[in-house]
């Protein structure tokens, strides 16, 4: 299978970010990708007061219309990175994956919210605006069962654990890291997860961009069920298209039996 | 609290061996430890063949009498590392753990042993001659409660939660990874349980002896709470002390809450 990272620019504007992850699902299409992830909060910059105003409820508002055109287009299937959803009164960030049909396959809302203090470094609530989800989220495709869980959600090994145990061989995180957790603990956190659950890690982000008032990491990383990086974008816009293959996930847990011994 | 790393070389000779800890132990308290971690498995080679040979089922066996007394002519918490425990028909690959009065705090018995089959490079089965043990073991000190597990338990996130969430803020980990999975993933593992756990993670290997028909890893690590290495001890026999604070734990707790949230 073959899955592309799409580490896109994003800008306050919500239909230029829009216009802009249509033009890298293009690119991925054009490099052969089978299937396309998008960074974290794509549709808007991580600012808690731009959520509800771009927050979308009904299958067709523009992010969520643009992705099921786009996976029919383009024959693709498509984990929509994240964008607020509004439910009733709650908002949650929410990743929406497309069948090539255009049909909904899943939803996952992100489970863990983004809560930290460190002082005269990094504050950030996203308690104070988001609902959390509730567990892991697997969706079919034609190569098995594929997982998607947002940056925080990568803080809680249970998380990825579930998701697995699912029958995830390979998980999609669009993510969100910041200069200070992101150096620390983003490539760290992602290879230990892959490792420990001996499958594919796809971690995206948005392209960093110094003059937003949070700035994402970038370094989108692949990484194998050995632990291995696979390929690191760096903190350029950028499109990567990495080949993953669920008989290297079956060898793996077959020379090294970590998951059949949790089920004795 | 100061803790001692006791990267020691093992012979096939059990007392040979018991001699050696005890010179260890001796250098850990004159350098000013308060706690001292010994490796996997120090008593005798790791060799099959070896174990039930080696085994202990009293208090007053060699191996475990050197530790209980050590402990209290050294005024020393020791994590006695792991040997063979027999217990019945059982065999047990078992860390005892003693409190500075001689008497035994703990007893932990590896609970996910080691079976890996990577053709032409590593195939161990030590479920073949050792019963697991079941789950999570702390113990009380003036600094805490601390926790041990064994090698292979490290591959299992959910060990190493159920052990923080037992209360321990460091775990010592007696461990001997190898040649293949030592350079892979030893590091990564230690780090990952470090900074999910937001704790201090102990790893002590003997000291690597080519020789040997199983070759330890050696480069005994310690981990800080936001998963960076303290030191790494290489390939050669040595002792080291690091310090360990309890409040640099809970900081860490306070300012990125991963764990409060998991009790939601």
């Amino acid at each position: 299978m073959r899955a592309a990272l799409l580490q896109m620019p994003v800008v306050r504007e919500k239909t230029e970010n829009i216009d802009t992850a249509y033009r890298y699902l293009l690119r991925a299409r054009d490099m052969g990708a089978q299937l396309a992830v998008l960074p974290e909060m794509w549709c808007c910059t991580y600012e808690t007061s731009l959520f509800a105003a771009n927050a979308e409820s009904t299958p067709d508002a523009p992010a969520r219309r643009m992705l099921s055109d786009a996976a029919r287009e383009l024959n693709l299937y498509i984990v929509g990175g994240s964008i607020p959803e509004r439910d009733g009164n709650a908002l949650y960030n929410t990743s929406f994956v497309y069948a090539p049909s255009g049909e909904p396959l899943a939803r996952h809302r992100k489970t863990y919210l983004f809560d930290i203090d460190i002082p005269g470094r990094q504050t950030y609530r996203e308690s104070d605006v988001f609902t959390h989800g509730d567990g892991a989220t697997v969706f079919p495709t034609p190569w098995g069962m594929l997982g998607v869980e947002i940056c925080f959600d990568l803080r809680f090994p249970e998380l990825a654990r579930e998701t697995v145990l699912k029958g995830a061989w390979a998980i999609c995180a669009p993510s969100m890291f910041n200069p200070t957790t992101g150096p620390a603990h983003w490539e760290l956190t992602l290879r230990a997860r892959a490792l420990d659950n001996q499958c594919y890690m796809l971690g995206v982000e948005s392209a960093p961009d110094p003059s937003m008032c949070y700035v994402s990491h970038g370094h989108s990383l692949a990484v194998n069920p050995w632990g291995e990086v696979m390929c690191d974008l760096g903190d350029a816009p950028d499109v990567r298209v990495v080949e993953l293959d669920p008989e290297e996930v079956k060898r793996v847990r077959r020379e090294l039996p970590l998951l059949s011994v949790l089920k004795r």
